[in-house]
């Protein structure tokens, strides 16, 4: 798992949170983590302490590709208003981030599946070329490289199996507005599967065994949306990697499962809900994600 | 199926129609008419000829109900822009409807199943009371009626047992944004079973055997999506008439046969595609929502 650890200060309708663990690298490999064994690469200011490495060590998480530097962590800021279904960034700091270009640990090298958070599309070619071994590579992405970056995120998704990405920025990516089309002309840049996330109206997956829609869970209460997508692909790869198969049935109850980590990570702020889960409590919700779509069973 | 027989003119970025047959009891009658005899209540005008008359009879819908009177048929002309998921109505010519209060024809009071169309609360209720041997009744409103006439709504939705409406208006229906609990609060209302519409995102039930959550097929184009929301009410009471049985597994059928009349609506201007559907198509897309939805089988 690849990307950002951070430091999130984060207001929603429901409160606030001021610096709190989060960054997608953290919420993809917690959530991965109840799945499968996960290693972690991003870097780290030496404002980062033990009581967060113990998030990371208790979920028994890989951190040796955890680069500790002087300088502080990347730090982020937003709000959540109205429908939440897109923050308003207040402020981001790269900080140590700025600089990180991470040769991995050998101990990394035999990884067979990858996701790519959402970082600069050239570190995420940097990293993924490393892992030869790779047998199945992710990859998310937003906008602000969508727009500022396009010709790196074309280099880097023909070398990825998955996209997972937002819906206005498939739409951004492909220049198409109907989304079965813009599916299509995405998986002609490289990766044959994409993940399309409709925030509170669920997930379409578009893959070689045909399309498949998975709604939002329906929730009373929805506190903090931060880390719902990194959430999503977290528990999507982590299942993944659990099955070892990538058939069209696998693939889909990724797609529950990485449904089922989102809708626990949007109930509290930041990582609360997802550090106390139980995996009967997983299973609880795969099976409400069975009642809520089954027809004709 | 009672509401508005039309001549709508609309515009699309895939071109436009002008004086088309359309409104809501005829996009309730004619998609019902695939599961099951239907009997239709409007007003129309002198300017209806035999040629939309027909559209009608070569369905077999019975127009006993369809009351002919001196003066123009009820006009309605809009255009969709950007993601088209709601018509900007450019003009709304009440004509013959304005005076509508129908006797409904003794041959009609012996139904059963019942779908009170987007109209006038008032009329709703005038027309539902007639029908004392309605087994289920279904009513569609919208924000016109939500604010205008909060109070007849509120009176309408007492005496019915199904209310079908949009995402948006659930919302200012109950005041309560988060759906879940919107529904909660609507439900208290009358109505045992909501169904919320959420256009390009497919259609949420909640009903006595919980919540069940469709998306809507997805298209390679949505061409006119006018009558979308009255075809998908026109399936869902059309298919549960023929089932009769109104078990939570059937509502669920029930709501996938409305979501499969809607993908067929939007592909064409007005009723085109309806009018030359078959059996065999209609099941063939229901096994496509099949093939769209489940997994873990």
């Amino acid at each position: 798992m690849v990307g950002a650890v951070a430091f999130d200060s984060v207001r929603t309708p429901y409160g606030k949170a001021e610096n709190i663990l989060g960054g997608a690298a953290t919420y993809l490999a917690v959530t991965a983590s109840w799945f499968a064994p996960v290693r972690v690469v991003a870097v780290v200011g030496d404002d980062l302490g033990e009581e967060h490495l113990r998030v990371f060590q208790d979920r028994a998480i890989d951190t040796a590709g955890l680069v500790r530097t002087s300088g502080k962590t990347f730090r982020w800021s937003g709000e959540y208003t109205g429908d939440m279904n897109e923050a308003r960034t207040l402020e981001t700091q790269l900080n140590v981030f700025e600089q990180f270009s991470p040769t991995l640990p050998c101990s990394y090298l035999d990884s067979e599946f990858v996701f790519l958070g959402n970082i600069d599309p050239a570190l995420q070619l940097h990293v993924r070329r490393q892992l030869t071994r790779a047998r199945l590579v992710g990859l998310d992405s937003m906008n602000y490289w969508i727009k500022g970056t396009p010709e790196g995120l074309k280099r880097a998704l023909a070398e990825v199996d998955i996209l997972v990405i937002n819906e206005t920025e498939a739409r951004m990516l492909s220049g198409i507005f109907n989304l079965k089309k813009a599916a299509e002309a995405i998986r002609k840049l490289g990766p044959t599967t994409l993940v399309i996330k409709r925030g509170e109206h669920g997930v379409t997956l578009f893959s070689e065994g045909g399309i498949f829609s998975a709604p939002a869970f329906p929730l009373d209460e929805v506190r903090d949306p931060t880390g719902a997508g990194d959430s999503f692909a977290g528990g999507f790869m982590g299942y993944l990697a659990k099955a070892g198969d990538l058939s069209d049935a696998e693939l889909r109850r990724a797609v529950i499962y990485g449904s089922v980590m989102a809708s626990f990570a949007v109930e509290e702020f930041g990582l609360s809900r997802l550090l106390r889960l139980t995996p009967k409590e997983i299973e609880a919700r795969y099976c409400g994600f069975k009642a809520l779509t089954q027809f004709d069973a």
